[in-house]
């Protein structure tokens, strides 16, 4: 069984440590290679990666893993945990400050509790089943009350990639065209923790993956948001893709979606 | 007389202080509510450009200014200080701490004095004539030396704005799709010094103004990149936008730009 302030001190300090080293790697150099740059992430996924999964075989010896790098390990419980060591690879490599550690627990197929960890702004969100709340550094946090696209802020899952770009705005051209400032943000969790806070108002991504969604999908729930599938079907962590909101927006996304 | 290494003391006196107010709004507030985020940036941006204008008048009585929010103060020396209290505005609102306050110095029309301060992260940018090298943080900098665009990290200067990203895409389709990695980021001083610092390897925007990329350019020229007008015509730093490379890139982008 499974206690839940037990697992949030736990992977508090499993973040922290993990943490840490991520934030230090961002900045151990004045000056980069081209080489420095390739090793940079390739080093710090895999170590990040390599303290984690050791931390919660021994925090909870049962359960499956899902981590980016390692794949899937097997376990012996109804519990998984999802683990994604490095989440917003590309803010990383280009000198961006905004890329974060995110775990999810899920249990028999549904994310109980869910941990996200910006290490440069020393932000640590977190939201579990039981709790019903949002916490980030020990403040509850609620959505905005945005309700005009006209005046929403909203983020789009694209980088300087055409086809992606173009994919999004034939889909979405109504937010795209509508809203009162957008931009082009990789890092899924941290992007629905904005809008948990209250920073951002809505979150469309056709591209994101469960490890990089899980959590911060939990924490934007239970701080009054609402999350669905890429094409507006009901929510699934394991879908590829996400459309998330302050729970306010949802009647003009449902017009604004074209397909 | 100016003297150098006067100036740069206090400067960074300056920049200190006003970066530590800066980064403390940026996190003030745990939840934002839509009137927190607009009050958030128009405070910030007069507050910050208060404290500057204010320490630069002691500092250089005689000199003109111009400062984004405050425009043109007239003066009535050969000196002209170029002040942005907030480049990458977006990204403040956004909650992504990828924003600095930038000055620069003008002689006769010519930069002389770079500052590059981003308070998160507390990275310190400078360059002058005089010195002829970049500094950051009390080591000097260098340019990488990508030489091939399939290696090259690229910015582009766009948001969710789907005119801007087009325009950019009609004229340097070549660039967005051979390079390595591609990203859209707002904030010119910053991501000028990225390149002087090795991180990324060129940068286009055709937006950025004078107060945004004056001191960057700077930087990145004494640490071996190379600035263009935007049309790639000779670099002049009242022109708008501006095309910019470790140095190395400098073959590829001229046979890349399609006008």
């Amino acid at each position: 069984m499974i206690n839940i302030n037990h697992n949030l001190k736990h992977i508090k300090k499993i973040l922290d440590r993990a943490g840490e080293i991520l934030a230090t790697k961002f900045n151990k150099r004045i000056v980069y290679t081209e080489k420095d740059r390739l090793d940079l992430v390739s080093d710090a996924d895999h170590e990040i990666e390599g303290i984690i999964l050791n931390r919660i075989r021994k925090l909870d010896p049962d359960a499956a893993i899902y981590s980016e790098e390692a794949g899937s390990l097997p376990g012996d419980s109804e519990y998984r945990w999802i683990i994604d060591p490095l989440d917003g690879t590309a803010n990383f490599i280009f000198g961006v400050p905004y890329f974060n550690i995110s775990i999810a627990l899920e249990h028999k197929g549904k994310i109980i509790e869910g941990y996200v960890y910006n290490p440069v702004m020393r932000d640590f969100f977190y939201s579990t089943e039981k709790l019903g709340k949002s916490i980030l550094n020990g403040a509850e946090i609620q959505v905005s009350g945005t309700t005009e696209i006209t005046d929403a802020l909203i983020v789009f899952g694209f980088s300087a990639h055409m086809e992606n770009i173009k994919k999004l705005y034939s889909q979405w051209r109504t937010a795209f065209d509508g809203c009162k400032k957008g931009l082009g943000l990789l890092s899924p969790a941290l992007n629905l923790c904005n809008i948990a806070r209250g920073r951002t108002d809505c979150y469309i991504d056709f591209g994101s993956n469960m490890e990089g969604h899980a959590a911060g999908a939990l924490i934007l729930k239970n701080a009054g948001g609402a999350v669905y599938n890429y094409d507006t079907t009901e929510w699934e962590h394991t879908s590829k893709g996400i459309v998330a909101t302050n729970g306010c927006l949802d009647p003009f996304l449902r017009k604004a979606s074209h397909k």
